[in-house]
């Protein structure tokens, strides 16, 4: 089933102030969730609608947040999300980075005791009109065993940067530091189809290529997939992402990060508050005159696109060009659900008396 | 052939005088030039020292640079390294990245018109003292393909992230962003052996487990190795690192980044002057109190460091431990040097009059 991007907006706003999100709030929520949708990250995007409003009939989300600054320098801050949607939390702290920023050159905000911020790329792309580099990261919960662990420690993790350009479309980068995202898992899982190697380990932490491996108690792999192929690089991305968004913030890091899905409990004893995020914004001209820089990232994502591809591909990418073109075709032509996510949103809005 | 740290070092500095170096720069160069030796990074030690000379030779080296901050905000600058070696522009910026963040909360030095700047580590474990994050990143010669690229683009871009911690030694990435570094083919050309899958593609941009393969025109390949196990991530991160390191600052970037071999000139039509580097440094306490964050840094290294193993591994790493560990050992029992490294520092030592 297709539906439009207004459906959908409709549907999600409506049930966000049902659950007690301000008109404001609300609408940012939306805007950030079905960007994910648009982006074609769709483990991130409206499928997750239901998972929020689980985690707030718990307890666990706080939809009429005071989401505030509690400690800066010039070029820093740390935001106490207290426990709202990181869908909100998550673009007021990106826009004290850009503030910061818009003074000191550039400004960095780590935050603590927030909840899932969607996609990372919503985050660093606010930079983009500013004329600043974004930068966005999160924990998550932990799904990802380091290096030589049969424990899971780790969140997905995901680095997102985006760099302004002129002409050309902007570069947007926005990628989880494991070898494949827990949707592709889902996607083969239901096909049947097992995994390319170093995407899972088993749940005794030998290496798998069942795509189940992770439901059944294993976990995913870093980027590289094992050590001779690095996974001790990935590995050390994630573990920055995780120190940067919470050990400098005060939010929970590494086992301790409290599970997405609600029928989880947070483990007791825990190290901080909620989950972290870490947002950067660097002003283009703090470095350079922006004409110069941009017309140089034209220059570069020309010559990058240009490059002689390898026998059997048509063209070198660059970040965000697969996102940006899913985008425009589903503006246009609506955004596909599957059925078990149409079934779970009409149950939703049943629920809350909102139409789907 | 063993040689202790103090022998090189005499050697190394005796050799930048001889090249023009002040006593100043001269001690900093060889400093940050044996920390990759101490720290097991062999093909970034002393093993280079003739390739510096060789660049001082052609005049792509300057010995005695005037190295300048050309731009500036209270959070950022630009260094013009003058042509000057990385080895001590390097230092430069990071001292200067280091007292933005002092003032500022945070600094970020944008680096141009430089050269190889030994290990990324080093400069990054400039800030801990300070108790502060260091973060250090450079581009390098045009190595690598990004993915379904049959042209290398990218060197193999750096990226080290050092984090004080309280009682635990620091947490120290200090990566390529590319599968394998560049010396580790060269270990296996040396022993006549195959690379394993995902590390390199052969000239006409298919995979190859030859170990021949960049030196007969392939590339070395992008984190992940190819698109099915994530290397349009670590394309993604090599590409960031390039833009930060050189679009930012005016430097050349991608494949006009100039060759370390002084064998191959650079390429006509430059986009920028010599090569770039990016350094950030963040005050802890712009964020949190110090001892608060670095003793939550010695619980996260002690939870990571003591999680049950995979099958046969004996323990999960910190990022920077094996190097340290090494680093303790060559302090006391030497620098093991190859036969042909010494061979070349013997023949070096003739030509400046300096006893190897």
């Amino acid at each position: 089933m297709t539906y439009s991007y207004e459906e959908l907006y409709r549907f999600t706003h409506d049930i966000l102030t049902q659950i007690g999100c301000s008109e404001v709030h609300a609408q940012i929520a939306t805007e950030v969730l079905l960007s994910a949708d648009l982006r074609g990250v769709d483990s991130h995007g409206v499928a997750r609608l239901s998972g929020y409003v689980r985690l707030w009939e718990k307890g666990r989300i706080n939809t009429s947040p005071n989401i505030r600054v509690v400690h800066e320098t010039p070029s820093t801050a740390v935001v106490d999300g207290d426990s709202g949607l990181g869908l909100v939390v998550a673009p007021f702290a990106m826009s004290v980075a850009i503030e910061k920023a818009t003074n000191a050159g550039t400004g960095w905000v780590s935050v603590k005791n927030s909840n899932h911020y969607g996609i990372a790329g919503y985050h660093a792309m606010m930079a983009l009109e500013h004329d600043m580099i974004g930068i966005s990261l999160t924990n998550a919960s932990p799904l990802v065993s380091p290096t030589f662990s049969k424990e899971r420690l780790l969140g997905t993790n995901p680095i997102s940067v985006a760099i302004p350009a002129n002409n050309e479309p902007p570069f947007v980068a926005d990628m989880a530091t494991t070898t494949a995202a827990n949707g592709k898992l889902e996607i083969l899982q239901r096909k049947g189809m097992d995994t390319p190697s170093g995407w899972v380990q088993d749940k005794d932490g030998n290496p798998t290529t069942s795509a189940n491996g992770v439901k059944d108690g294993g976990a995913l792999l870093p980027l590289g997939g094992d050590r001779e192929h690095g996974s001790h690089k990935g590995y050390a991305l994630g573990a920055i992402v995780d120190i940067f968004s919470a050990v400098l913030s005060g939010a929970n890091y590494g086992p301790w990060v409290p599970p997405f899905v609600a029928f989880l409990d947070p483990l007791p004893n825990l190290v901080g508050e909620g989950i972290g995020h870490f947002f950067g914004a660097m002003r283009v001209d703090a470095f350079r005159p922006a004409d110069e820089f941009k017309s140089h990232m034209d220059n570069w994502i020309q010559r990058f696109r240009s490059a002689t591809p390898t026998p059997g591909n048509e063209k070198v990418l660059i970040p965000g060009d697969p996102e940006r073109e899913l985008e425009a075709i589903r503006r246009n032509e609506g955004i596909p659900l599957l059925e078990p996510v149409v079934k779970d949103l009409t149950e939703l809005g049943q629920r809350f008396g909102v139409k789907f």
